[in-house]
């Protein structure tokens, strides 16, 4: 990825606010389908809407801290993640001041920098844009996954 | 969406490359599902991948235009899109050489500053990124499909 041969048009601020829309409609959807769905239904073979969204919060939380700390190195939380849509939405909470704390301190220069991460090298940019566009993602199978519950999804367009 | 008041990290070359990137895999996901089904099969009662990737031409081609003309007036083609991979493919290709050729000549200034828009006031840079967005999202509900038809999906992070 180009990082530094034309003008840049995103800002920090811009970025959290993409970022921080894209997760309050994650949390939508994850309380639109039923609890008794969240962690069991499935199509095709695919994880739970409940395992992708964990798997959202968990690149979130990779790149807060990386942001935070400049520590890179992935450490997921040891056992299982709990099947419960209370800590999953507790744990996402805990994470929204956090990023809105982390992305407008990051420093402009170092934010394009590649470095080694946990999925080779890259900027944290490209880092940040990567987690939310695999939330866009696997929020996307979420709505199929509604659809097919006959549920109607949240509006993509309202962050 | 604030793009004013902290330091702008995305160049436009980046957000080019990161835009060519997701319609490269958007590309092999429309090639993924067999012809017979990219316009008839859904879930849900959803439309068909050929359909969400009709949509996402639809959105990349407004996008190009207003970033070549500054004209962001919602211009459809008349009549019925070809229910044809073939056509579908020669005007996602035909569209890929104009982006690379609208993006990084587009004034920075201007790109960050609302105006009126098909659908409401915003900047070229939140129109870009909302089309981007939205074809991740329709590619992700492309993967069910594909799922659901035993396929397996072109790998999520390659572009």
């Amino acid at each position: 990825m180009t990082t530094t041969t034309s003008p840049s048009v995103l800002t920090l601020d811009a970025l959290r606010d993409h970022w921080q829309g894209h997760r309050a409609l994650t949390r939508r959807v994850i309380l639109a389908i039923p609890e008794d769905q969240l962690f069991t239904f499935s199509i095709g073979g695919m994880r739970s809407l409940g395992d992708l969204a964990w798997e959202a919060y968990g690149v979130a939380a990779y790149n807060v801290q990386g942001l935070t700390t400049d520590d890179w190195s992935w450490n997921p939380p040891a056992g299982e993640l709990p099947r419960d849509r209370a800590a999953l939405l507790a744990a996402w909470d805990a994470l929204t001041p956090q990023i809105d704390a982390a992305l407008p301190a990051a420093d402009p220069a170092w934010f394009t920098v590649p470095q080694q991460m946990a999925w080779g090298t890259m900027a944290p940019l490209h880092s940040v844009q990567y987690g939310i566009d695999n939330e866009i993602h696997h929020r996307g199978q979420g709505y199929v996954y509604l659809r097919a519950l006959g549920i109607e999804p949240p509006a993509f367009y309202e962050r």
